[in-house]
């Protein structure tokens, strides 16, 4: 079976980005998952969030993560079959605690139970700890506009961001997102962003395109302001959003370190310097803690009321004049934009990121599924 | 008792700052307020509300202000005895009818509502609407600290903030306020911040000091960067924090935009252009929104847990090493120490500003008020 590859030039040293099908990469990421004996309704939603990952375009927290967890599990670093439970509740509150599972199965059954409780109560708030990377921060956050509400989802991470006027990591690029339901027909508000002024996906992305990092992004080993990509990916003492301390990086650095104490020492998880992670040496495990709010919007007033003035907003705004872009956009329309041509035409995989999987399929002896996989490419 | 001024430099073309006693302050804007018709209870809190920002250094949100909110009492444009009320309420949430009083009354009443739901179910949202510009944010979001909830709060403002690509100002420089308990005898975590890179009265502070503003701060009037001050300030193009697309200015914006939905089109009130505001023509009302968050920290655990865990996160991050700064510092901090050297040694009132409540309090024929409160200067 692990030879029987139909196209040799996937074998090894792939040269081209493979375009496959969403549904068959869901399909070959459940395969895999259930390898390393995470439960199958586990996998389909780490299915569901690494896809969503890629469908949108943001391919560093997709399936391009996939080896790194499969490792990571493997290794008993993350928990395939985590006993999650809520360790503590009252009213709209909740705190889960994620028994050291993945990020995403951590992530969702959090932002449902927050949803839940916003449903009745209008609001609510949940804290998860022991949790691992949960990958887009969005994607929990989108999850609300289903019942019309508003998804505000944060999470720590490894250490990565320097302090203003710091020269050693004390914080992640901690993520912040915020989803509002636009009209039907139209794409949702999904605001997404890492606390730095680049996210170490940017960087790298930079550093492939043999591109300078501007002003304000990234100091180099030295403690030295850099340009070079590389020098900051290397040393990873990235600055805060807003880049110096003229320009409003206490601001970033702030919000990086509310978004710490929220969803790591409310949780009462690992939090600033404690936190491993899958970048690491991958001897510890990572402690991750998220924190999720919902609001349901019909709490404050008519739907309709709500969808007039958002549309209303939305149009002024993308017909206000542009300059160095076609027109203004908002926060998820381009993504939304990048999900509907990938469902239709396929979603890019990188050759290094195609070997990887490849790879990944021979040691778990799922090589059929790859094929099936890419059999199905366009 | 026009004349009766016991020092005559005070009286006109004032040239030192003048420091004065905050209690003293406190009693001029309240017989100010009175005689502008606001009741004795609402002139209290907004008394206590201008003054925290003076004592907080933040001057351009405190009594400063005062002659421009008289000025628009008296032309009808804020209501000086709004009849407040709640327009809607469910469970956790609740929507604020401000019936265009003063911003710091709305917001003081929005706040005490969102912590009175939050006791009862552990996290609230509230939504404000009809109200006018209240100052600091942040002053709302410490109100929650009283009860050891965490408090965000945010609010929608006259546009002064072009999209990332844009070159129309489209959106306010909308602030957002997190205030988190810390120990006892520590000074709370406040972050404050408007979603530009560098608020207006920051850049008033580099035009006085005959300091340039640096890159990815403010447009022109013809649409190009500009590192002169009084250039931002006339166009008012103020950019994103994040400065540049390259740099993150997109979630400056993003942020920006999602104050502006929550806090005017959730709220069922003003936003985007259609808000008018105090430094426009005077012609209109502001109709200015504000949104709150409270979240009892003991909802997910015991409180001594939750001290433990931040005393050690801000060690942690106090102690690390420090370049360009005798140390780091956490939001909150800087002002927590200015406040309690204010309550020591008086409020500095710049020599313009003095002037102009000199003014104030000869038309509103309370000069005696005034001569109290040099009378009582340091």
């Amino acid at each position: 079976m692990h030879c029987q590859v139909r196209d040799k030039s996937w074998v090894s040293g792939m040269a081209e980005t493979l375009y496959v099908r969403h549904g068959r990469l869901h399909y070959f990421v459940r395969e895999a998952l259930k390898r390393l004996r995470v439960p199958a309704t586990h996998a389909s939603k780490i299915g569901d969030a690494l896809i969503a990952a890629d469908l949108a375009g943001v391919e560093g927290e997709g399936v391009s993560r996939l080896p790194l967890f499969a490792t990571r599990i493997r290794t008993g670093l993350i928990n395939p079959n985590p006993g999650m439970k809520i360790a503590h509740q009252e009213e709209a509150t909740a705190t889960i605690d994620g028994d050291n599972g993945m990020g995403h199965v951590v992530g969702m059954r959090s932002m449902e139970l927050a949803m839940e409780l916003a449903k009745q109560f209008g609001v609510s708030a949940v804290a998860a700890r022991n949790s691992n990377d949960f990958g887009m921060a969005g994607y929990y956050a989108r999850l609300a506009l289903e019942e019309q509400m508003v998804g505000i989802v944060m999470s720590n991470a490894v250490p990565a961001m320097v302090p203003t006027y710091g020269t050693t990591p004390m914080l992640g690029a901690n993520p912040l997102a915020i989803a509002i339901p636009v009209a039907e027909d139209a794409a949702p508000f999904v605001l997404d962003f890492a606390t730095t002024s680049m996210s170490r996906p940017s960087i790298e992305d930079a550093a492939r395109r043999g591109e300078q990092i501007p002003d304000g992004v990234a100091l180099d080993a030295s403690g030295k302001m850099t340009h070079d990509p590389q020098a900051a990916l290397e040393a990873l003492h990235l600055l805060p959003l807003g880049g110096t301390p003229a320009s409003g990086s206490h601001k970033g650095f702030g919000l990086a370190l509310a978004i710490d104490i929220l969803s790591g020492v409310l949780s009462g998880g690992a939090f600033g310097r404690q936190l491993a992670g899958p970048e690491g040496t991958h001897e510890a495990v990572a402690g991750i803690g998220h924190f999720f709010i919902a609001v349901r919007l019909r709490a404050f007033g008519p739907w309709v009321k709500f969808r007039n003035g958002i549309t209303d907003m939305m149009r002024q705004l993308t017909g206000s004049p542009a300059k160095g872009a076609p027109r203004i956009y908002y926060p998820g329309e381009a993504e939304f934009e990048i999900d509907q041509e990938r469902r239709a035409s396929g979603i890019p995989i990188a050759p290094d990121v195609a070997s990887e999987l490849e790879g990944l399929s021979r040691q778990l002896d799922i090589h059929d599924s790859w094929e099936h996989l890419i059999e199905g490419r366009k």
